[in-house]
C-alpha cells in the first residue's frame, strides 16, 4: 500500500469558499454569519473523481492522509470563534470525503487557531476529530499571524496544551503554516519552506521531546531548508552542547517528500535515515504544472522516490510502514473504513 | 587564487562591540554617544592573525571578501541616525582590515539600514565605501526589523535607489539578514537560511532584473532551501507564466557555498549552473566546529569543493572566475591592493 500522508482538499465546492468569504465579510462588518451552505455528496464525490482520486489512480498510489486546505486555514482572518467555525465546516467536509471514499482518504484535521490566541480552544476539537470523524493527525500552525509570526515558538509552554492532547489521542501534528498575508512571504514559495525551517530550529532548542517524549512531529516539503543544511544543523546543535540530531530529535520528528524534482528526493534520502521519511506529494497543491525537463508532474512524487538508489524495504518503510507507525490510529482506521460501503464508489 | 566571497569581520577587538553597546544604551536613554574608542593597528592585526589568517592558510585559501559581522548590523536598534554612525564605524574597521593584509582581504561595506526608513539614505556610505575604502560590493538586508519583516519586499521600487548605487559603482549586494530579535526565528539556525530563500522568491516575482539588467545580487548560504527546492521554485515560476528560471534569474542572480556538509554542496553544484556559484566559507562564523563524521570543520567548504565530481575548469570559476566577474571591481583591486605595504605582514 502506497499511502500519501499529506494531501489537501484543494478542489472543495465553490460553495464552501463562498462561504468563507460571507463568515470574513460578516466578521468585519460585525453582521451575522450566514448558515453554511448545501453541498450535496455528488457535487463533493465528482471534485473528487475528477481530481485527487484520478490523480492517485494515474500515479498508483492509494491512500491520501487528507486535511483542509492549508493556505485556506487563514487563522489570522477574523477572530478565535471564527477560526472555530471554519475549522469545523473544513473538518466535517473532510469527514465527508472519507466517508464517501474510504479506502482513499484517510482525514487529518485543522485546528482553530487564531493569533494570540491559547490553543487550549482547540482541544474540544480535537477531540471531536478522532472520536466522531476517525482523523488520525492534526495541521498545527506554528504561526497563525499569517507571516508575522507574533506568537511564541514552538518550544513555548503556550503550545503544551496541543502536545498533551496529541499524545493523550496518539495522533501526531504536521507542522503547516497557512496563507501569508506578509508582503515579503509568498506563501508557496517562502512562507512554508520557512516556516518548516522555523519550526525545526524551535524544536532543536526546545524541551517539547524531553517532555513528550512519545509526540510524532512531522515538517512537510521536505523539511524545508533543513536536510539541504543538515551539516549546518548538525554543527549549531554541537555548539549548544546538545545531543546528535539523531538522538536530540529524530525519535520524534520526520521529515515528508514534497521535494519536486530528483536531485533533491536524492539528498533527503542520502542524508535523513529512512525511519524519519514519509511519502507525500501534497497534491493538488502549489506545483501543479509539468516538468518539461522530465515530462512528468513536479508533484508526481512517486517517481522520485522509485528512482532512488536505496533498499526496497527503506521505499516500503517510506512508502508505507513509518505512516502506520507515526500515525499510530492509522492502521486501525484503515482497517476500519475498508467496510465501510462508501457511497460514491 | 581561492577567493572566499563571505567572511565576517566576527573577531573584531572587544571595544568595538562595547562602543555599539553604548551606542545604543545612549540611544536608549537619549543621552549623547560617547566618542568612538580607540584600536591599535596592533590590535586589529592581532585578531585577524590568530583568526581568519590562520584558517586562511591552513585551508588553502588567498583572499576573503571582508565584511562587517552580519548579525552585529543590528539595523532595528536605535534610528537612522544610529545606523549611519554604526556602519560608519564598521566599514572604516573592515578598511583598516583590508589595509594591514591587503593580500587577504577586500571589504565589502555594510549599510545604514533602518526599519521604514529609505534605503536612499544609505547612498552617501555606498559612495564613501566604494571611493575612499576600495571596496567591491555591499551586504543588503531585506528585513531591517531584524526578523518581523515590516519593509517592503525586495521587487519594491522602495529599494530602487539601491539598486541604481549598486549598478553606477558596478558593486553587487549580497543579500544577509542580521541579528533576529524575533524569538520565532534562530538567527543562524532559521532567519538566515530564510531571509536567503524570501529573498529569492521576491526578485522572482519582481521585474528587478528587467529594470536593473546588470545588476549582480549573491544569495549567501547556499540559497537557503531554493536549489534543494529548485523542482518547486521552477514549477512556480512556470506556474506564473515566468521564463525558466535560467533566464528569468541566473543572469543575476549567484549563490554561496556557505553549506557545512557534502550532499549539500554535491546537490548546488548539480542543479545550479557552475556560472552561478561563488565560494564562500562565512568562516569564522555560525558553525566553527570540527564534524565528528569528517574530523574537519564544518566550515571549511574548500574541502568539499574539492571532492566534487566537476570539471577542474568548473572548480575555477567557483573558487575565482565567477567571483572576478560579480564583484567586477574586485580585479583592480586585487592589483591595487597588490602593491600596497601592508604594515602588519
Amino acid at each position: 500500500m502506497i499511502i500519501d500522508c499529506h494531501g489537501h482538499y484543494t478542489t472543495a465546492p465553490a460553495q464552501h469558499e463562498h462561504w468563507r468569504k460571507q463568515q470574513i465579510d460578516a466578521h468585519s462588518k460585525g453582521d451575522a454569519v450566514p448558515s453554511r451552505p448545501a453541498m450535496t455528496d455528488q457535487e463533493i464525490a465528482a471534485t473528487i473523481r475528477n481530481g485527487q482520486l484520478r490523480m492517485q489512480r494515474e500515479r498508483g498510489t492509494d491512500l491520501t492522509i487528507f486535511s483542509p486546505r492549508a493556505a485556506g486555514m487563514g487563522h489570522h482572518l477574523g477572530g478565535a470563534e471564527t477560526s472555530e467555525a471554519w475549522a469545523s465546516a473544513c473538518n466535517e467536509l473532510i469527514f465527508r470525503v472519507c466517508s464517501l471514499f474510504p479506502r482513499n482518504f484517510i482525514g487529518v484535521g485543522m485546528l482553530p487557531q487564531s493569533p494570540g490566541v491559547s490553543p487550549k480552544n482547540c482541544l474540544a476539537e480535537m477531540d471531536r476529530c478522532v472520536t466522531a470523524y476517525g482523523f488520525v493527525g492534526f495541521n498545527l500552525n506554528p504561526d497563525p499571524s499569517g507571516g508575522y509570526w507574533t506568537d511564541p515558538p514552538l518550544g513555548d509552554r503556550f503550545w503544551y496544551p496541543i502536545y498533551e492532547k496529541l499524545v493523550e489521542l496518539g495522533t501526531p501534528a504536521m507542522i503547516h503554516v497557512s496563507h501569508s498575508c506578509n508582503p515579503a512571504f509568498h506563501t508557496t514559495g517562502a512562507h512554508y519552506l520557512n516556516g518548516d525551517t522555523a519550526a525545526f530550529m524551535q524544536f532543536l532548542t526546545s524541551t517539547v521531546f524531553k517532555d513528550f517524549p512519545t509526540l510524532n512531529i512531522i515538517i512537510p516539503h521536505g523539511g524545508g531548508a533543513v536536510p539541504f543544511h543538515w551539516g549546518r544543523f548538525r554543527g549549531l546543535a554541537q555548539g549548544l552542547n546538545l545531543p546528535l540530531l539523531k538522538e536530540l530529535l529524530l525519535n520524534n520528528i520526520c521529515f515528508d517528500t514534497c521535494i519536486y524534482h530528483q536531485p533533491g528526493q536524492d539528498l533527503l534520502a542520502k542524508v535523513i535515515p529512512a525511519d524519519n521519511i514519509l511519502f507525500a506529494s501534497e497534491m493538488i497543491g502549489a506545483v501543479p504544472g509539468v516538468d518539461p525537463e522530465t515530462g512528468h508532474n513536479f508533484d508526481d512524487t512517486k517517481r522520485y522516490i522509485d528512482a532512488l538508489a536505496i533498499p526496497e524495504e527503506d521505499k516500503a518503510k517510506i512508502f508505507e510502514g513509518n505512516a502506520r507507525r507515526v500515525f499510530s490510529r492509522l492502521s486501525k482506521q484503515i482497517a476500519k473504513q475498508a467496510s465501510m460501503k462508501g457511497a460514491a464508489e
